[in-house]
């Protein structure tokens, strides 16, 4: 069994390089200049197609792309992993746009490289299986608990909406505190500290993945929406209590 | 010496019951079925007023009372000390409203019952002196630096800046977050976890205090404005990336 990762970029060669600790991996990346993890064989975009297992870590964005690059050169018996942080809008589009022959196993890893800096362990990881057997959907969930992580099953929309309320508020929460470019400070809180973790970790992954998560769960809106609310609640609220100090 | 705490709130509980392992402690409550922590001695209010360094632990909003209640029953060489997490207003009422005969140093103890669960050790303590000679002020930052406290002088302007961006910001959101009734969630990610954690640490807070923090700190009306309009610059912003999916 050799894995192919499709994409190097943050997320692709973290999870790449991670595989390549268990299993024999190729890695192909459009850029050529993109560091190669260690581990992995860099190949061209033809054999990273040949490969019996293709993770594809790409952009949400540039799925369509993808998948019309992949259709016709995967072989019958693919297994086809997506790693998007949304699933019912990747999962459905390589439903309709791969080959019937081909399997599909949608996977949400729930980590990243500064959250599992400190090593996969008791990372939570979501598989949403869509086209196989049920022993090969088996299989993978085994050999993903095995690194540590914590597994569990879901349908691509209990995902996006469970996903709109964790990860999409904290990463719109993120940016917003980038905005107001908050410095670290001596007299810093415990409750501050975590705010400025929570902006530098979400600020550190692609701008790319939080207007993806943004745009296509289809449940972060009405969550973006509840956040106004709540905000302007807050603040008459406050009005409402007190006028003037 | 003796010192006096005033107030047996959830601060002044967590504050003197630390205190009383290294100082003879009093404590005053106007409560009378309010427990009081152990080592510490309960008395009535003309007696706390008699210690010789006493310790405000009642809410900013109460300043003007407390302060009319013990300004004409202090002895000359008072201590007088606040721990109000905001400082340009009540050190200015302290510093009107207490006899030229008392002593004042305005304190800001950046921990509480839930941020110094595991010890004083480390976490930021301000001193903001107002009254009195350096020897005096001097001495107290050597006894708060040997309980592990990491202490800070700066004028109560300096703090008030600085704490509006930090303490401020960070209650608000942890209020806002509580309008949103944010649930723990399986999936969670390292992020949404550090935000349900600052959602339970400021919410565990009186709401006195939050609403005091926002009302009595002159520069978190504009840190609120400003968050108000990172949140309206993100959600154009993903309008205009992404009109729709």
């Amino acid at each position: 069994m050799t894995i192919g990762i499709y994409g190097l970029g943050r997320f692709g060669s973290f999870w790449a390089e991670n595989l390549a600790k268990h299993f024999s991996v190729k890695g192909y990346s459009r850029s050529s200049i993109r560091p190669v993890p260690p581990g992995v064989l860099r190949v061209e975009e033809d054999e990273i197609f040949t490969c019996d297992t293709l993770i594809l870590c790409n952009s949400i964005s540039s799925m369509p792309e993808v998948l019309a690059r992949a259709a016709d050169r995967l072989r019958p018996g693919t297994l086809v992993m997506d790693t998007c942080s949304v699933k019912m809008y990747p999962l459905q589009l390589m439903a309709q746009r791969l080959p019937e022959t081909v399997y599909i196993l949608g996977t949400h890893p729930m980590f990243g490289p500064d959250s599992a800096a400190g090593g996969l362990s008791g990372r939570p990881m979501i598989l949403c299986p869509v086209r196989g057997t049920e022993e090969l959907f088996q299989a993978w969930e085994d050999r993903f608990a095995a690194l540590g992580l914590t597994i569990y099953r879901m349908t691509p929309e209990e995902h996006d909406r469970e996903a709109a309320e964790t990860q999409g508020i904290t990463h719109f929460i993120g940016r917003v505190l980038d905005d107001l470019n908050l410095r670290p400070s001596d007299i810093a809180t415990l409750g501050y500290t975590r705010l400025l973790q929570i902006r530098g970790q979400t600020c550190n992954d692609p701008l790319q993945l939080y207007l993806d998560l943004q745009r296509f769960n289809p449940y972060t809106g009405g969550i973006r929406a509840r956040l106004r609310d709540a905000i302007e609640k807050e603040m008459k609220r406050l009005d409402a209590e007190y006028p003037s100090p």
